[in-house]
């Protein structure tokens, strides 16, 4: 069933209670990139603390790596960057 | 990173307003299901009108042939069926 288009992962660690923040990121993300995305993979991690959001297996956040999480703001533009750069965010685009 | 369990797929249309049924049965299974299977896919249809599940591309629920949505506990036990026959689903297992 894959096609060209990519497919975003959202790894979580369910034993820290991330489940509602991943399956939140991934409805602005569907939302957003409706057309532009195959589809937002909700993975739970088995290692604790852990949460990524990957594009086709490379990672393009990682809450270990930048000691927080992701805003929604800032992972809309590093999707956008990949899947769909000439598309405009509106109001997500400004600093 | 595949690996031995199955990844479950949630296909609805975007344009029919479906992703937050989508997303909320997506957290149904992630809840019930976190070590058993190795994530839920969300993905838009560019078919109008369906709304489907799938475990590894097997299609286990379809809204067109069924004329109707899954209910979740249903969805549970055809899940389960397939990823730990053994588990329990506590009150979800009643008819």
């Amino acid at each position: 069933m894959q096609t060209g288009k990519s497919t975003i992962i959202i790894e979580y660690c369910p034993k820290c209670g991330w489940m509602l923040r991943a399956a939140y990121m991934a409805q602005e993300l569907l939302t957003t990139f409706t057309d532009d995305i195959y589809g937002v993979l909700l993975k739970p991690s088995e290692t604790a603390g852990s949460y990524g959001v990957y594009i086709d297996d490379r990672i393009i956040f990682d809450r270990k790596q930048n000691g927080r999480f992701p805003e929604v703001k800032e992972l809309k533009q590093l999707v956008r960057d990949i899947v769909n750069p000439d598309k405009s965010l509106g109001h997500s685009d400004r600093k």
